[in-house]
């Protein structure tokens, strides 16, 4: 899976038709970088989003998904340095009147504000300091302003995350840009209608709201939702798509729906990579048993356990881990007919080790940056892959002391 | 909770009935250091065990399990260094060939030994060092071995880890030792018959097989299945018992399995406070739900969160993390309702912060190695309390490298 770890791999010439972007430091982050993004959409434009399954919600995400019943949305407004999560009321009311300036700045209905926050837990977002801004933000936006967008929304990441992709239609081309967040609080569970990831995707497309829904749902499924740096899901994921029609295209669904998948695939592996801490990119692929979700939950299981993770730092392929953890995932298979490979090598054969010339070139791989890992654990047809970091000192240095 | 890290609380006048104990250095750990634990009982003696539930099982614990089924043992065989796990046919044959070994030198049926194994999976015990030491450990078993036995089954632990009771009867008193091993891979689930941390339990009390395994079911159910150093269940947890009977005396059964249970948490909170790399021992008492099942799911979420656990390690009261693990648990609570307490400190009600003042007394709190987080979701029944410890560089260091 490539990625990009800056916005080089973007065209010049790149636009997404009735889209415009524009970032500012509001002071919500107290190391002054830039913290409130913006992005401004056409009338007209349809909307859907999907959000965290966690039962602790934060406002902007209460908010949000109400609004997206509409189907329909005029602005995304973004800020990093506070979740704005367990703030009772008065945090509701601070998102509530964060919109509602931006709404008179850019004289839409407040109800076609979509708010999204991320950050630290537990304090009111500062309404009063996006309110002083609103005007300026709203003035200054622009069709090539997503990299400072992208910049402003990032939290513990290293780097910014933008996919971009061009759909092909009969009659000419629509755009699609994808831009995401995070690097901690990643494992992703976003409902029916569900992710401290972000990610928001802006199309020219045309495309009503009614079908954006059901082809988010499905592109979550094998790329935001089977990732995980740290197994904690968050209480402020979203992921949300705009489709503002400017391109007078109407894509073929399910070759958009790819295009969509690809590029969350693209980004999923970015904040994987970015985790916390992390020095590796590792994709677990679990095949051979019954069904699918046998094989995601194994494959989870493994993606998420802190002996396989702490392995994978140390670059040792202590491959009995790895079986251990797939054992405990609640799943039946025969260990017996267990094989495991890495980055192609294999290392376990029916259960038990190769040898140690195998061990000794898995873990050549495993001191690369991306690799993958492949537990065949029978012959049915199930399968899945899933994304995790490793994890070491790093990880530790990030979250000892991310609060303070 | 008191544990002792050295085994000076065991009165020198204290035995079991009837129970010697022995060990060695066979040269299963590379170290030098004694990695052979045995533990011989007298004709006559009832046994139960519960082992893990993990799919991936090794050959010491089938076999162990297989033997049980008889109710009666005459010897526990325990090895360090090596798991003997996901070693398949010939790993099975090395342990019996162990245990072969050793019932000839004791001159017993060898299907009244019964093995254990810790350390690496996927190397196959080297059942000749064992074969070569038996008659030598089984001619030095002696009724005061249990410290030599105790430091013979550790791997990561820092120390050993014995507790004992005196048990009254009406006409005199019957005892009672426990000896645990456990520091990594620690996150029991032993099944209705299930735990690599290892106990073993010897008595003289007069209690035959059938009672013993309800009663040790029980008993572990809020000890070491209420406790996580890793969330990694291992192949290769047990826990077993043996009474002899030779104290003469029958323990009311209530008041045996109390004695027995206060062991287990004692023993349990030792191996979480000795949990790899850990500084501090945390108690997470969920309170307020429905059920103690929908309050053991809460605790147990928030002891093996990553962010709760790192946390920890930078004693700073990240209490959002805290919320947000309650929040994916899967149980439904109203978060508008949490409270949470630290050490007795009140620092969120009603879903919100009290304040600065009482957070920064927090952080004092988890200064200390040993503490209670106590969250209060409701006003119903169900409560349940986990044991967890804090995960910072100290854990990444013996896991990055833990196997070379």
């Amino acid at each position: 899976m490539t990625f990009s770890r800056d916005l080089s791999h973007v065209p010049d010439d790149f636009r997404v038709g009735g889209f415009r972007f524009a970032a500012t430091a509001a002071g919500i982050r107290r190391d002054g970088r830039i913290d409130v993004g913006l992005i401004v959409a056409p009338e007209g434009t349809s909307a859907a989003g999907v959000f965290t399954t966690n039962l602790v919600r934060a406002a902007p995400v209460t908010i949000a998904e109400q609004r997206l019943a509409l189907g329909r949305a005029r602005a995304l407004l973004v800020n990093s340095g506070c979740a704005n999560a367990c703030t009772g009321p008065a945090g509701h009311e601070a998102t509530a009147r964060s919109t509602r300036a931006l709404a008179a700045a850019l004289g839409v209905s407040e109800a076609e504000i979509l708010p999204a926050s991320t950050g630290v837990i537990g304090a009111v977002l500062p309404a009063e300091r996006i309110e002083q801004c609103a005007t300026q933000l709203a003035g200054q936006a622009d069709e090539r302003g997503f990299g400072d967008f992208a910049r402003a929304i990032l939290t513990t990441d290293r780097w910014p995350k933008v996919a971009w992709r061009r759909v092909p239609t009969g009659s000419g081309s629509t755009n699609l840009l994808v831009i995401a967040k995070g690097a901690g609080m990643i494992h992703p569970e976003l409902g029916p209608p569900q992710a401290t990831m972000l990610a928001f995707a802006v199309t020219d497309a045309v495309l009503p709201a009614v079908a954006l829904k059901p082809m988010l749902a499905r592109a979550v499924d094998d790329t935001f939702n089977a990732c995980s740096v740290d197994g904690d899901t968050s209480t402020n994921d979203a992921v949300i798509i705009l489709a503002s029609g400017q391109s007078g295209h109407r894509p073929e669904p399910a070759e958009f729906e790819r295009a969509l998948q690809g590029a969350f695939a693209e980004l999923a592996a970015s904040m994987v990579a970015d985790g916390e801490g992390a020095e590796h990119l590792a994709t677990i692929r679990v095949s051979g048993l019954e069904t699918r979700d046998q094989a995601r939950q194994i494959a989870k299981t493994v993606a998420t356990s802190l002996l396989v993770k702490t392995a994978l730092y140390g670059k040792d392929i202590n491959w009995g881990r790895l079986l251990a953890a797939a054992g405990r995932a609640g799943v039946p298979f025969d260990p017996q007919r267990a094989s495991v490979r890495v980055g192609g090598v294999e290392i376990v054969r029916d259960g038990g080790p190769v040898g140690a010339g195998a061990e000794a070139r898995a873990n050549d791989v495993l001191a690369q940056p991306e690799y993958a890992i492949e537990l065949c654990l029978g012959d049915g047809p199930g399968a899945f892959a899933y994304r995790t970091s490793d994890l070491g000192h790093g990880y530790v240095d990030v979250n000892a002391g991310y609060r303070s």
